[in-house]
């Protein structure tokens, strides 16, 4: 065997990068599980077909244009915005530590990609059982390939959110990625109305998810990817800093698990799975700020708090008559604004001054998402529509958009 | 790029065992979607939440109490109890080989966290559609934080099981974690009773389970997992070892499948997939106390040896009554014992002596596990109750602990 | 810690080997839950059966023979054929680098052997429903056992199709391994005829999938196997070929979507999802024989085509009354010949002298498999019969073959 000691490392690092790729890619499926799972059965099939063509997109979009705009390199990228070009070109040294110390330009690209889609993803949960499907793709696309890398550019490719005195921190993402797409979702949520028949003069009406297996095995793989959600955003194998951000998050997710517990107990005494189930995702959305810079007590109150919140985030969306299907908002939004907001008050960086730009990030890229996400979605509404008709939400999506039915065989209770 | 060639080794050895970790992690989907799929429809809420809050308590307890338990280290450890304090502290050079030629001590603590659910996971199953929720917790909190943990030490953590003359041998856990779960799975369904129904005077009743689909999903994910908890256990990234792990793992489950499906054909003349999964689950953990020791024959036959088992011992748990509706005695304990013999008997340590000490580890940890659980089960029972009411029975414990149906959009058949 | 410098990156390269094998393993899941989606929950059982012992087989059935078959060694190695003997022999030095740069001989062995049962897998979903189990069990183990290995042997273990003057290139195997399944479903399929009811004088009847959520898990987790199939086909953790082989992989998978979203869409005026998830399969299969010679474009082209050629595949094959319940011949085939095509047209290998190669290859491949194929199925015809009797076909293999239902609790729509 010939000797490139120089290269091991690299080669280590790498390897760890390609592998957390697969696990974040898990994820998409951890979405559509979960999504399909706690909505009706009428309308599987849609949310089957726009979680799988969501990712699609996604990925050739991130080829095409979106990596060029996140990550402009030094020479093109601006304060706010920066564009390298069209598609994929591949620098000198790409596969090679002179690229990156950590992973080669496609580890790099292919990484990065499979984030992308899930902005649009998190969108996806909260519009779901009425929302029309041509319009949904066409918000997905523009969102995934436009929105997402601007503000993504702000903080990860080097723009203002990181040139600040305080820089605004954010490891995986609790801002950059999961209020992002929280941001689309409240305001996809508020645009088309709540289902018809949830909110009537005599209260609300629960609408359970049809397969609570298939929201479990969701909330699962979505945890398992977060361990390459945050694990891979350390960006190389350091032992010492992943296996940390390894215990860090999947602490949160279990505290989150026990917050939500307690809390739907206490408010409605009884065992809820789907809060259980919510608040293990908020714990992970919740440490995702700041998870590797938090000690083994701060996760547990970073996923305790935000497995709590969800709670209450749920019963204030329906109070209002925001109408989240399965949750999502009160997830990604609220549990990333709490993740956000923690890195200034627990770990390493808590202080005064962090506690500031944490804000201002929070703020600037949730005055962008939500500008941009009402622009698009409120001129597809006034062109061609974004709800589809009364018959066809009552009688579901599939047999209407996609003349098929999720389970054909079996006969439904009503 | 640096050349940091010291550290190389190292980071590959920390990353299997942090990747190994995950697969672990998926092993407790494994056991949510087996148990869920294997029992009926209207209990499946219950068996999901069980599953989802099982994990979540165990790596919490494991971090506060658990891990010190059982591995105290040098200066805390005795022959049979030891106890390094409350909480997780970080020992000098914890990221750094230092600590460990194979992992940090972040990794250490993780993965070995995530084998602690297990054994609560395994009784699950055992006691499922008429245990008590908040009992079954409290006796899973302390079966994880407590006992799993003394037991461990005995073995793993330096106790006497380690220290005898020819020492007990148990590679990964056939019988400190598979077997642990199964005694308490063993006394937990004697204690609770066999459902209603089940035992009639004109026979037993088939309790088919609800989703065999979701079975089959389980037990592939169990043996996708079973490659991190076997090979982890190797701990380190070992070329030699490790790769004769998955070989031994993966024909012993194979070959699980095969003695099961030959038994359950002469017996009942009949294809039954649910004997085949439970063959593989078998052969799995028939392999787990010698996976590093067995050749590739060794390992045919104990996996063949373990699935026939398998099939007997379904049998015998009916004919004597005690209701075991996944069959977890049956794997687990059935299979513990005869893999950790098989270490006496077949593979690099065979000889009596070997035997020998197999069998004081088999029953000492036996006698141990079983008292205990007796014991904790037993007072719910005379204090709180540890089964719930025969209404609540018959109609499911999902409409009546947790107000909610699995699948409230699906007819169901009666 | 001590110094091993020369071995680490054998340790990386191995570790990767190891992952990539789990992730064909779970591969095996995504066809169980793909197939069994895409058909009637009357033969459910029936095809997890299937799915679970073709593996089981496949693994033990590739230790005893096939191994030695594939890659009988120069010692062995012929043109057509060669063999190295029973059962699994270590060589000196198998766990170094001695054996091989990139992984150990366990290694070797179980992430072959992982790819052994695929080729039995693929047959089995175009024969569902109502092929014999006995006997096709039986075809799947002289399938897997002797026709997939001598084939392997042909390009991988150093035959005549790897000694042409232009080789025959087939990097992960678009024809070694889809297009030997290809050809057995074709010749299945054929033989057996249509399920009861498909073609009748008034045309064709649908026959929809009984779980399309399922059917899109298995999608999912296909595509998450194929970064192991594709990546570890790499055969060695080398930074920049694996990553380009993710990036192509994954690019026409999602690019695969793309082409068979547009074509059903324009053909039937419908948004099928049956038809997007087979088209990214589609894409896979055809990237699979070039995946580290496409560039980005490259890639996105030969999954669009491959996406495209799905849709016009399952439309033909229904016109000539081949009934595939799950398109597995427009996948694996279909995309097979398309992918192994497209290495002699774009690429680094793209020429005239390659594209005769590629059909050298294809057509020797294909003869062979064909021939043994039909052989195979047509003795087992004649003899034991292949196809189960009507009454058994209309009330479902489940009861009849099993005496069991996927899912007793649920009531059916007739």
């Amino acid at each position: 065997m010939e000797e490139i000691p120089v290269q091991d490392l690299f080669t280590v690092n790498n390897l760890w990068m390609m592998i957390a790729t697969t696990m974040v890619f898990v994820m998409h499926l951890g979405f559509a599980t979960l999504e399909a799972g706690l909505t009706r059965s009428k309308n599987t099939v849609n949310i089957l077909f726009k979680n799988t063509i969501i990712p699609a997109i996604g990925l050739l979009s991130y080829a095409i244009v979106g990596f060029n705009l996140m990550y402009p390199g030094a020479d093109f990228a601006g304060s706010f915005f920066g564009f390298a070009g069209f598609g994929l070109t591949l620098p000198e040294g790409w596969d090679t530590s002179n690229y990156n110390a950590g992973y080669t330009y496609f580890t790099d690209f292919i990484f990065q990609a499979m984030f992308a889609a899930t902005a649009a993803t998190i969108v996806s949960g909260a519009v779901a059982e009425r929302v029309k499907l041509g319009p949904f793709i066409t918000f997905s696309i523009l969102y995934v390939a436009f929105i997402y890398p601007i503000v993504g550019m702000w903080k990860w490719g080097g723009g203002f959110l990181n040139t600040l005195e305080t820089p605004f921190y954010d490891f995986a993402g609790s801002t950059i990625v999961h209020s992002v797409g929280g941001w689309g979702a409240l305001v996809g949520a508020f645009l088309l109305g709540p289902r018809i028949g949830k909110y009537t003069p005599q209260g609300m009406k629960a609408m359970p998810g049809h397969n609570l297996p298939m929201a479990t095995i969701g909330v699962f793989l979505l945890w398992f990817g977060w361990f390459g959600f945050n694990g891979g955003s350390v960006l190389s194998a350091d032992p010492g800093l992943v296996s940390k951000v390894f215990v860090t998050t999947c602490l949160a997710a279990a505290a989150g698990a026990i917050g939500a517990l307690i809390v739907s107990y206490l408010k409605f005494k009884n065992y809820d799975i789907t809060m259980v189930l919510n608040g293990i995702l908020a714990g992970l959305v919740g440490i995702t700020a700041g998870a590797d810079q938090m000690g083994v007590f701060d996760s547990i109150i970073i996923g305790v708090v935000g497995g709590a919140l969800v709670v209450f985030g749920v019963v204030l969306f329906d109070k209002i008559k925001i109408d989240d299907p399965v949750g999502a908002i009160s997830v990604h939004l609220v549990g990333g604004v709490w993740g956000t907001l923690a890195v200034g008050i627990f770990g390493d960086l808590a202080g005064f001054d962090q506690v500031i730009s944490q804000l201002i990030g929070i703020g600037a890229v949730g005055l962008f998402c939500f500008v941009s996400a009402f622009l698009i979605f409120f001129i597809l509404k006034k062109t061609v529509g974004i709800r589809v008709d009364e018959k066809e939400e009552i009688e579901g999506l599939d047999i209407n958009e996609h003349s098929m039915r999720a389970y054909p065989d079996f006969a439904t209770r009503d």
